[in-house]
């Protein structure tokens, strides 16, 4: 019987290609299936982080998602659609790893930090052999570009996305020593607005995406509020220790 | 009048000298001075991750700490020392960039994540041009290996530190949708009480140095409590969403 392929969860970085792991790079040149997450019509971050590595005898397997918004008319479910899409992108990849294929599912920063591919991950690494490569995740790529120490010594760290109630991130911001707000986009005047009733808009600083070729590093306070992309954040830095 | 080094905060990952960008690597490549953090009489994790990339024309310069613990004898106090420390640290730093070389200082992780750079960075940023490199930070590199995917679609993260008092750590972790716990060592008898007090103890995992050599992952509750190293670390992961 044909010994079946590894699924390897390659987080790719933030954004500048030169921000890959060396061993994201090997296993990326090795792997005969290249799969990717891609909204419609586009390219995906992901892929064109990796892209000048390809070669020409490497599969290509864009995954592509059904639907671009969670709100969707009735009787459609986000949940329901987008379930369905990760069935049938496991499927894709399954038939290729059993077939003694590897194949690499690139992931933008790193794939267990808020990514797709743990959706794949959670539906096939019981079944087939799994490697996970971890990556620079956008926060950290968002601190080096702010330059922004993030964490000093005993300091909390809370990880928040913008989509939370105005209340919750309110709650969970007043009780943090520094946060990351993630997934602005059109949350933005809402994350902006808790941060001015808190008195933290001063400390917050605020970058579009952070180290890629177009990013953006705008004061808080001259945002655009319906310009934000998803792909941009806020940074809190922990108050500085004076060690 | 010469033209002043480049201080450069370089993240050169979790320990699995692969786990290094192709930026660090490089920058690390094109230093001529090489910095790093080190207990005395130790060789430091983030030498040897990079140790077999130096060649001869490099200067090295190793930052002794002058303290391994925290608790000293009266009328010491920690915070002085290991202030004095930086600040002399940074001058040795300076006197290189002065001289217009450029100075790598080699972080385990990521620079301003928790890491000693900060401090450097606080003093020297303002009067030398500085370039900090992400890293993959430590929390990354245990979630890899433990297989863990960390944070689901707008679940929040609160990465905390061992050292936090019994009580605090209680209000946080029980606040949090997926956790992350650094700085484990001696605090971590106090960390797996709050954890079964918490009824968190299944769903937490645990990993000593991750991706390194001698990484070792271990039953939470088969940990020998006084045995576990500083660079040791917890994952509460965020329950799986079934998308």
């Amino acid at each position: 019987m044909q010994q079946p392929g590894r699924l390897i969860g390659l987080g790719v970085g933030p954004g500048d290609p030169e921000l890959i792991t060396v061993k994201a790079l090997r296993l990326l040149r090795e792997s005969p299936v290249v799969a990717y997450f891609v909204a419609k019509g586009k390219k995906g971050n992901a892929f064109g982080i990796i892209e000048a590595h390809l070669q020409d005898a490497q599969n290509l397997l864009p995954l592509v998602y059904p639907v671009t918004t969670e709100a969707l008319p009735a009787p459609l479910s986000y949940e329901q659609v987008i379930s369905d899409f990760y069935d049938e992108a496991a499927e894709a990849l399954a038939a290729h790893l059993d077939a003694g294929r590897d194949v690499a599912v690139i992931c933008e920063g790193d794939p267990f930090f808020y990514g797709s591919y743990m959706y794949l991950h959670d539906r096939l690494a019981t079944r087939y052999e799994a490697e996970v490569v971890p990556g620079v995740c956008s926060m950290l790529g968002g601190a080096s570009v702010l330059g922004a120490p993030l964490v000093y010594r005993n300091q909390s760290l809370s990880v928040l996305s913008g989509v939370l109630p105005h209340e919750e991130l309110k709650r969970r911001l007043a009780d943090a020593d520094a946060a990351v707000i993630m997934k602005l986009g059109r949350n933005f005047p809402k994350v902006r607005a808790v941060l001015e009733e808190l008195g933290l808009a001063e400390r917050a600083l605020y970058v579009e995406r952070a180290t890629m070729a177009n990013q953006k590093i705008v004061p808080l306070d001259q945002v655009e509020p319906m310009s934000s992309p998803y792909f941009s954040l806020i940074i809190v830095p922990g108050e500085r220790w004076q060690g």
